[in-house]
């Protein structure tokens, strides 16, 4: 049975062109970056076009990108390297309820350590409010950070808007852009974006890099400490074949994102007209502030998961969330903020495109599911 | 001209082995370990059986094999999440002076929070004396963190001797065992070793990957929040093709470790025995207790740096020091707490070895390095 993988949003397939990139430099270009010799050098080089490539991608200058180890850890290092530098200042930060987890759990942990946390609502498509982020800020505001779009329903934030504001009053504007980079434009200067955070492995790049834009203006401490490796910010040897993959994948986002952006939208749209011809169900987020490849809805009377399993089995691949919190048997957090029940919540579907989608994915999707849900509705208690 | 690689301590080349090993996980296997399809749980196996391959490997359980991004972030996730989920109970943490700085610097952030640090002195061998080690332990002592290996004069510590005071006196410890994991036999159960630290990339694994084993008692908080990943120790998606690779890495030191234990070993002391031979040199480090591939001399008269760049232009590869300070003018750490005087320790050398260093790699180089010494001594200001 062939394969179908529809969950772009939890991670893809690493492009062989990424992969033909790094190889040089798992085997033969493997020196230390920190090395003097000409290994050294020579990964030293690598690194920095990386840098550059992605850099150039957001309208960041080079020097502005510092690379992680996986997003999380941008997003740990702007939420509390951000709170640590600038305490003085203030101890207030404001974010949204549906931030992903490595928002979410920093404030929270950052709460305990005596910070002030405000967590904005969202209207009934998802957005935050603008107006709610200029009244929220205070004196002692030193940080605000809002998803540029959403993992579980992709609803694309007003970015611009609320950097303007951020900038006006003087406070930092970090996005977690993880599911947004490279699926959308974006440009952190015009945007009046101080840090923005990415990921690799939502791109067709490899797991375990991620990267934080840090606005050289940016008042900012480290969460880990040691050699002071990009420029003091993060410490430890940096994984070169990862940095090549990473900018080889944003070279070909940079390519075929125009051209995807409109393929993968018509494939959306085609399946959430079908689908919501169903009796019974909602599509979560907004029609049109969406990404082009996120998919999202409820299914009244229908256990996500059981629709899962029983996809799987047909071979599909989907979400009932976001892969960090499928395991958990909580209703979606997200879905909870956009004013779902717990039950319409459980019994949601992510469904999201990528670059590999064919029309005939789809048109199985559009086979398949309906009928499944008309299985599964037979035996619902609901 | 043959380049030849003697800079193993700073990093190593994958092992083509390794890289076959990690391919299907970046272009076949590439589901999120958290996904609850079948890509998901490919994905979630390949993490688990490699967490079992690796704790195997120190005699430690499988569940407490920990993965980080990087070396770097597992020491920081073993000090400050010690520190921090035990400062109740106390807030003194005993290390020593030649600890790498991805150990030093989280001390001296910790200082900084309230905590107090004993750095302790090593003696003329490079090694910390053993009953330092429970004179400093007092009332408030949580952890000792003592390396296993020191990365620039390879001295070997009496980790099990250091193990068993600190079970005595119900304190944590903690060893960086970067350099000596994959090269020496470590049992972390007989050592009485509660954490340790490992990376991929110093054993022909891949660069971001790192590895904390904590010991099922000990109580630890996470430093990167969010999704609860790593039971809860670490977020953020799993590097799946990571893992795997420092799994093989870890299959094949197994394999290897004590053959080339012996190979390296009789490698290393013709370099020591001949470089010895000129005047004006001494080796840095213990005779016996030491690394089988590490060799560390000092060249009075001589700059590091200059030798450095003329042995790079033989095509020889080595080092000054660490690969994370040769970046830096400032005299090594390490060499100082040995007792030299900055212009000895900025004479110094460290040539390390791997297992695709030949008998010819290491004649060239005791051809090469005297006549570089003799041209440099000439025009030496000394």
């Amino acid at each position: 049975m062939k394969k179908i993988y529809l969950d772009y949003a939890a991670t893809t397939p690493v492009d062989p062109e990424v992969l033909e990139a790094m190889k040089p430099y798992f085997l033969e270009k493997y020196g230390n970056a920190g090395s003097l010799h000409s290994f050294g050098q020579e990964a030293r080089d690598a690194l920095e076009k990386a840098r550059n490539v992605i850099s150039k991608f957001i309208g960041a200058r080079s020097s502005e990108i510092i690379f992680t180890g996986v997003g999380t850890e941008a997003n740990n290092l702007a939420i509390k390297g951000i709170a640590f530098a600038n305490k003085d200042k203030g101890k207030h930060i404001i974010t949204s309820k549906i931030e992903h987890p490595a928002i979410l759990e920093p404030c929270k942990w950052l709460e305990k350590q005596g910070f002030r946390v405000t967590y904005l609502p969202i209207d009934a498509e998802g957005l935050v409010r603008v107006k709610d982020v200029e009244t929220a800020i205070s004196d002692d505001t030193i940080l605000v950070s809002i998803m540029f779009a959403n993992n579980e329903i992709g609803t694309i934030q007003k970015i611009k808007e609320i950097g303007d504001i951020c900038k006006k009053h003087k406070v930092y504007f970090h996005t977690d852009a993880v599911q947004a980079f490279g699926k959308i434009p974006i440009d952190v200067k015009k945007m009046n974006i101080d840090l923005l955070t990415a990921s690799a492995h939502k791109i067709y790049g490899p797991k375990g890099v991620g990267m934080l834009y840090v606005d050289s203006k940016v008042k900012i401490e480290p969460i880990l400490h040691g050699g002071g490796h990009e420029t003091g910010l993060r410490s430890g040897t940096e994984n070169i074949a990862g940095v090549v993959g990473f900018a080889k994948a944003v070279e070909m986002a940079n390519k075929e994102m125009k051209s995807e952006m409109k393929r993968q939208q018509i494939l959306r749209d085609k399946i959430i007209s079908n689908l919501l011809q169903m009796p019974g169900t909602r599509l979560n987020g907004s029609k049109t502030e969406r990404l082009p490849n996120n998919v999202n809805i409820s299914f009244i009377g229908v256990e996500g998961e059981a629709l899962l399993i029983r996809l799987n089995q047909e071979g599909l691949a989907v979400s009932t969330g976001s892969a960090c919190s499928s395991k958990s048997l909580e209703p979606s957090h997200v879905l909870l903020a956009l004013g779902l029940k717990p039950e319409e919540a459980h019994g949601s579907l992510r469904i999201t495109l990528g670059k590999y989608t064919t029309d005939e994915d789809v048109d199985k999707l559009i086979e398949v599911l309906p009928k499944i849900i008309k299985s599964l509705r037979k035996i619902s208690p609901f």
